[in-house]
């Protein structure tokens, strides 16, 4: 029992919309049914937040704790909660994993029924009311984790207990971008050893569906960006050979096809870009050849092909969270960390103290480096 | 070795263009290098035959010699071919295994590079020239098959093996569709027992994939279907529900989403149809739905879908004659029926000798049964 179990606790958050986020004191109340309070660690900055604190085309909900890729220890835990204890290190997860569902059930789905991400919603599952409050005013969570604050409120269900021997500030980076892309390669495109693979995008997903790439043994690893300062750093991944889509006149799905005699054997989108997903499909060897759809693209963006192109033995997938159930998977991604085969360190770029958290947006907006690591503690 | 071997043997054949077929006397030259000559014992009619036959919407090829769904016995064979002996009984496939090119190399891959199905080709091809002639004009082969003959000239890569003791007159089903729809199930989309299927399209192709899912068995198997009047004979081959998509003023995906919570575990397409290639795409269930395109379409048809369909954990594949490497996998086929796993008679319709051949188009044409065997031997 911590002594905090029960109290609500008051601590700092970061917050505001669309402009430097703010730390002001709040207060988080104690975690009910399923639920657990966790003291976050170190947090990191993924596009996600970005998205959702420009509040650019969708329902704004403010205001808002953003945050969402992070570690930290249970502080307390609520009523039926049998899966975790105080003091327990966890990845705080956008998405869960009920245990009943029927995708829970299903080995080859990740898409839980109860806890499956949900953008619009601002308050816990057993009570429809947020945990966090100022002088009695809600404010709303975000993705269920909000972890641009001291302390959170988490549903059991959306929390990886993870080996308590690896190191927070940098196993944080695992609860979200760079499993996305990781486990959109080892789970979903599996590449043999020796092959070829496209990765469009070299961002913090497409260098981590990259750096699966060559975990896997690939021997081409192609990456595909608009951007060629992104190539060099690239490198550090496994990506051997680069294509910028804008050295070319032809579509960059005929460029790939006649590097590799027809098509590379898998290909990953990591852009939501709706022509980037176009090629990533039609670069794919025919006969054999797997696509996986990884970004995510506008609401309005249709995915159009001819119908051959399927037929001849080609395969599309998309993947949500690289299909890692969070509590079943991430601990075994966390030690692959640990096992040395997962390199972490070269995603991380930046650190920032949880006062500074502004930098790391900015840092983002500029395109500078990938994860940005805040610490919650100065 | 065969009496006739090394000779030109005259013999019948039934060809026209777009009308009824007339039986000619042609003369077949003897096998060249890597090539079989095969006294064919029974031939059936594929849709592909009627296709171009009718020569609509591709170059037409005249003369040429239809036929490409049969089965017969080696009478000799060419220089270098090692795997075929006279007497073997075989199988004659519109597309072939060379066993050297990366598909054939490939376990997942039955395209060969060299003998993959090529509608325009009408000669052999090691010399570019027919074997088929009337009093020195050459005729065209069709899928390097033309089985509307009492022999023909294969290349021994289009040629399965199988057991001796195969009643010749049904295992010639298994040489196109039925192992088109029945390997799409069992070789790609693979059901797991107790699960949900649906079929786009009642056709012979259809029902031959709806007899995959009812080996497999898939609990529940929903036909789809524009025609009532298939469903009761689609009962046979473990179809267990049925929409027909007039019946309904929502998409037919919508409609199979509500009968079966979120979507069918499996679906084939197996009507070529763009629309229902696109349905039986969203039909699938989230997380782990596997749609498989088998029907060929239009050339101008596009395939299109919202990206979040896929990226749902949603795969869309497709395929060609089920995944079956000819040599390597038809032979298994063959065995499944002759082990009472595979139920082949219930294919088979129409019986007519080859001197009533163009009694096998009118039933196709009008829509009459499945299969319609062509006896050589009246």
């Amino acid at each position: 029992m911590s002594s905090t179990a029960g109290l609500v606790i008051p601590c700092k958050v970061a917050w505001e919309a669309g402009k430097p986020l703010v730390i002001e004191k709040v207060e988080v109340a104690p975690p009910q049914a399923m639920e657990v309070r966790v003291k976050i660690k170190y947090t990191s900055l993924c596009r996600t937040d970005l998205y959702f604190w420009e509040a650019k085309g969708q329902t704004p909900l403010f205001p808002r704790i953003f945050g969402h890729e992070a570690s930290g220890i249970v502080e307390s835990v609520g009523e039926g909660v049998e899966n975790l204890q105080v003091g327990d290190h966890v990845l705080p997860v956008f998405t869960g994993e009920c245990g009943d569902c029927a995708h829970c059930k299903s080995e080859e789905s990740n898409m839980c029924d109860l806890l499956r991400i949900n953008t619009d919603r601002g308050v816990m599952l057993s009570d429809g009311k947020p945990r966090f409050s100022i002088k009695g005013t809600p404010i709303n969570h975000f993705l269920g984790t909000s972890t641009f604050s001291e302390y959170t409120v988490v549903h059991s269900g959306c929390l990886a207990k993870i080996n308590r021997l690896a190191p927070l500030d940098k196993v944080c980076i695992l609860s979200c971008g760079i499993s996305t892309g990781l486990g959109a390669t080892l789970n979903v495109a599996k590449p043999k050893k020796g092959s070829s693979v496209a990765v469009f995008g070299l961002g913090a997903v497409g260098l981590a569906a990259a750096e699966g790439a060559r975990i896997s043994g690939a021997s081409r690893i192609i990456g595909i960006d608009r951007n060629p300062k992104r190539f060099e750093e690239a490198k550090k991944f496994g990506v051997n050979e680069f294509v910028n889509p804008k050295d070319h006149d032809k579509p960059v799905q005929e460029v790939i096809a006649e590097m590799t005699n027809g098509g590379v054997d898998r290909s990953l989108e990591c852009t939501g870009n709706i022509d980037a997903m176009i090629s990533a499909f039609e670069c794919v060897h025919d006969g054999w050849g797997v696509a996986v759809l990884v970004g995510v693209p506008n609401k309005d963006a249709v995915f159009m092909t001819k119908p051959i192109n399927v037929l001849n033995e080609r395969t599309l997938k998309g993947t949500f969270f690289g299909n890692y159930k969070p509590r079943t998977d991430l601990p075994s991604v966390v030690d692959m960390y640990m096992n040395k085969e997962l390199e972490v360190e070269k995603f991380i770029t930046h650190r920032v103290p949880f006062s500074e958290i502004n930098k790391a947006f900015d840092y983002m907006v500029k395109g500078e480096g990938l994860r940005c690591i805040i610490s919650m503690e100065e």
